[in-house]
C-alpha cells in the first residue's frame, strides 16, 4: 500500500504527546498553549504560515498556504487538547512519558488527537516536500478545547469568517471500523447536559431521628430518575422522541440487545435515536465508614443524545419539564441544562466525500464504510454552520486506541496509511479531472 | 434546684474535648487511647479503681468502687469516643479547641458523649469527696467505639462477664425532651446497614458510543432503589413490617408529615416503625467538568431501622431479596450488609427506671419524659443481653448540642443538672426503703 513512517513521524508524535494540554484543567493552562505553540511552530516548519489566535480559552492554531490559486481551499480541523488522564496507576506507562509498544506509541492524546493531527500536518509536509507545493489551498485549524466543547470556537469562525471562505472541510477526529476498514461518519447526535438537584430537609438528618417520616432527597432523585425509563428502556418523557426520521432505520449493527428502543439494532438505537443517560449519581456518604444520614440533597448528572431533526436545547426542555412534573410535593427538584450541542448530518455524496473514499480505497484497497456515529463533535456542528460546507469525517482513530481511558494509543500502521490517505485527499481534491462518484470508487 | 458547676468541671470537659478521639479515622488512633487514658486517670482521681481493656480495636475504661457490700450494683455506660469533626470551615470555632460562648462549651464530643460520661465521673467524685463513700457499687464502662457501632464490646463483656454481674444499667447518651425536661427513653430503634452495587459493562462506556443500547447501571440502580417505597412512603419490600408490635401506637408527637406509614404520627413513623434510608449514592461522575461516561457499576448506601419484635438479619434479608428480585436481566446487584443491631425495649416499671425518675424529679422539678427513639445504639442491646438487666437511658444531651454535627456543644446549665441528677439517682438506688413508682414520683 506504500504507506510507510519516519522515524521523524514517530518521534514528533511522542513530541507533542508528552505535553500534558488537558484543557479542562486549569492547572494545565500554560501545557496547552505549549502544545499549541509546537503545533504552529510544526506547521510553519511544513511550509505553511501559522499563528495563534487567541480567546477567552485556550488559543486556536490556525496555519494556511494560499499558493494554489484557482484550486479548492480546504479546512483541516482537528484538537490538541487531549482528556484528563485519570489515576496514573492506571496506566502501564505514564500518560504523558510516551512509550512504544509493539506498534503502537501510548500515551494521552496519541489517538485522540494528536495522532490524527500529525497525519495532516504529514501530509502537506511530504507534499510540499516532494512537490514543492500543494494540489489545493489549505487551511488548518487546530483547536485546543475540544475535550470541553469548543466553547470559543464559534467566535473565532465569526470573526475570521472571511478568510475561512473554504470549499471542503476535512475533519481527523473519528474512528475507523476497523483497521483495514476505513469509515466516513456522516452522521453524528447531538447531546445536551442537565444537572439535576433534589432537596428535602433544610440540612442532613439523622436517619434514626427521622427515617420513616422524611422524603429522603437520595430516594426522592432514585424515583425520578427511575421515571424516565420504562422496563424496555424506552424514554417516557413526552415528545422525546419527536423529531426523530422516520422511518430512521439505519444500515449496519446486529440484532439489538435488551435493552433500548424495541426492534432496533444496537446500531440504530446508537445512532439514529435519541438516548438519556444518567452520567453520574451522588448523595450523603459513600466514602470509608458509615454515615446514618438523610441527606439535604441528591445530585444526577444527566446527558441527553438527540438525532439530526431534533433540536438539544428544546429536548433537555422537556426532559426538565418532566422531571419537574414528577417531582413530588415532599422534596424540590432544580434543573440546569449545563451544556448543548447540536447533531449532524451530511450529505453523502459530495465531491470531497468522493474524494475521501477514493483516497481510502487507494491507500486501504477498500472503500471506506460510511456511519453514523452514536458520539458529538460540537465543533463540526459549528463549522457546518458557520462555513456553510458539510465536513468530511474521516478518522485514523481505532477501538483498540482506547481514547479517552487509560493506555491510548494511536496505531503506528494506522498512522502511516492515514498520512498517506490525507496526502491522496489532497490530491484528488485538486485534480481538475471530475471525482468519481462514490459507487465508481468501491467498484475501482 | 442547686445544681451548681465548679471551674474545675468546665476546665475537665475542655481538657477531654480537647483530645480528638475520633473513633472511625485510623490518623486518630492515637488520640482514642490518650482519650481513655486520660479518662482512667480521671477516674482514678475521684477514688475509683481503673484500667483500660484492651481489644482487637480500641480499649475500654472499666473503672470500679465496691466499698458498698449488700448494697446494689450499677454500670454506669458511656463512650470517649467521638465522631469526625467534618469540614474545619463549617465550625465557627475549631472542633478541637473547646471555646465557650454562652453558657455552652463548644467542641466535637462536648455532648456525645464526652459530657455526659463526665456528668457521670462528677457525681461520683462529689459523693466520694462529701461522703467518703457511693451509696451503692458501681462499675464505670467507658468504650470508644461507639460511634462505629461497639464492635469490640460484646467480647469484653463475655470476657468480664463475672465482674460485670450488676443490678442495674445507666447509660448516658440520649437527648432531654427540652432543657426543663428530663427523659428516659425506654425503646430504640435497631438498625442494619446494606452497601448495594449494580453492575453492568465490564467497563465505563462512553455514552455517546452506547447510550440507549445499554442499560446504564446508574439508571438501573435508580430504579431499583425506587422500588423500595411506594408513593406514599410505604415500604414494598414484602415482610418488611411483619413483627412490629400491634397496634404499634405510642404516645407523643404530632399530625404526621406528608410521607411514611399512612394515618400515623412522625413520633410513631420514626420509633415504633421500621424505615429504610438512602445514606449515600455514587456513580459514575460528579465533580468539576463533564464525563460523558455510562458508569461500569453504581453503589447505594442503604440503611434500616427496625422496631422491638424484628431482627434487623432477618430484615435485611427481605431487602437484599427484594433488590435481587426486581433487578432485570440487563444488570446484576450484590448485597452486602455491613452492619445490624438490635432493637431495644426496656421494661417501664423497675426499681432503677423508678430511681431515675425520682432523681429527675428531685433536679429539674418535673419528672421525665419516657420516650422511645428512633435511633440506635447498638451497645445497648449488647448490655441488655451479656448482662440480663434492663439499661435506663437517662441522657443529658439536648437537640441544640448538634450532636454529629458541626458546633456542637454543651449546655453547661445542664451539666450542672446531669451531675446533680446522677448523684441523686446513686443515692436513691442506694436506700434502703422501697422505690416509689414512677407516679408516686410524678404526684411527688
Amino acid at each position: 500500500m506504500g504507506a510507510h513512517l519516519t522515524a521523524g513521524a514517530i518521534a514528533e508524535l511522542a513530541a507533542f504527546v508528552r505535553i500534558p494540554s488537558v484543557s479542562s484543567q486549569p492547572a494545565h493552562a500554560a501545557d496547552v498553549v505549549t502544545a499549541a505553540g509546537w503545533l504552529a511552530e510544526r506547521l510553519r516548519r511544513a511550509g505553511l504560515e501559522a499563528d495563534l489566535i487567541r480567546t477567552p480559552g485556550h488559543p486556536v492554531v490556525l496555519g494556511s498556504w494560499r499558493g494554489a490559486p484557482g484550486r479548492p481551499t480546504v479546512l483541516l480541523y482537528g484538537h490538541y487538547d487531549v482528556q484528563p488522564p485519570g489515576p496514573a496507576t492506571a496506566w502501564q506507562s505514564p500518560p504523558f512519558v510516551p512509550q512504544i509498544r509493539g506498534n503502537r506509541l501510548y500515551g494521552r492524546g496519541a489517538s485522540d488527537d494528536k495522532g490524527q493531527v500529525l497525519c495532516q500536518v504529514a501530509a502537506l509536509d511530504r507534499l510540499l516536500r516532494t512537490g514543492g507545493r500543494l494540489p489545493v489551498n489549505v487551511i488548518c485549524l487546530y483547536e485546543g478545547e475540544e475535550e470541553i466543547g469548543s466553547p470559543s470556537l464559534p467566535a473565532v469562525l465569526d470573526r475570521h469568517r472571511e478568510e475561512l471562505a473554504v470549499d471542503a472541510v476535512l475533519v481527523c477526529d473519528t474512528r475507523m471500523r476497523a483497521v483495514d476498514r476505513p469509515a466516513l461518519v456522516y452522521g453524528l447526535r447531538g447531546a445536551a447536559a442537565l444537572e439535576v438537584v433534589v432537596t428535602g430537609p433544610p440540612r442532613d438528618l439523622h436517619s434514626g431521628e427521622h427515617g420513616g417520616a422524611v422524603h429522603n432527597p437520595a430516594t426522592a432523585l432514585c424515583e425520578i430518575v427511575a421515571s424516565l425509563h420504562d422496563a424496555d428502556g424506552v424514554v417516557r418523557v413526552p415528545g422525546f422522541y419527536a423529531g426523530v426520521g422516520n422511518p430512521a432505520r439505519v444500515a449496519g449493527g446486529g440484532a439489538g440487545p435488551d435493552w433500548g428502543v424495541p426492534g432496533r439494532t444496537a446500531y440504530e438505537r446508537t445512532t439514529a435515536w435519541p438516548a438519556i443517560s444518567v452520567h453520574g449519581l451522588a448523595a450523603g456518604h459513600t466514602g470509608p465508614g458509615a454515615s446514618s444520614v438523610i441527606p439535604a440533597s441528591a445530585l444526577a448528572r444527566i446527558g441527553l443524545r438527540v438525532v439530526p431533526g431534533q433540536d438539544p436545547r428544546v429536548v433537555a426542555g422537556r426532559v426538565a419539564d418532566h422531571l419537574a412534573g414528577v417531582t413530588p410535593a415532599t422534596v424540590r427538584t432544580s434543573v440546569r441544562v449545563t451544556s448543548a450541542a447540536d447533531p449532524v448530518l451530511v450529505r453523502r455524496d459530495g465531491p470531497a466525500v468522493r474524494a475521501a473514499a477514493y483516497a481510502c480505497t487507494e491507500v486501504f484497497g477498500v472503500p471506506p464504510v460510511l456511519v453514523r456515529s452514536g458520539g458529538t463533535i460540537p465543533a463540526v456542528a459549528m463549522l457546518q454552520g458557520a462555513l456553510g460546507v458539510d465536513p468530511v469525517l474521516l478518522g485514523f482513530g481505532l477501538t483498540a486506541d482506547r481514547m479517552h481511558a487509560p493506555d491510548e494509543s494511536f496505531h503506528l500502521p494506522t498512522y502511516a496509511r492515514g498520512i498517506a490517505t490525507l496526502a491522496a485527499y489532497l490530491r484528488r481534491l485538486g485534480a481538475r479531472r471530475r471525482l468519481p462518484s462514490l459507487a465508481e470508487a468501491r467498484r475501482g
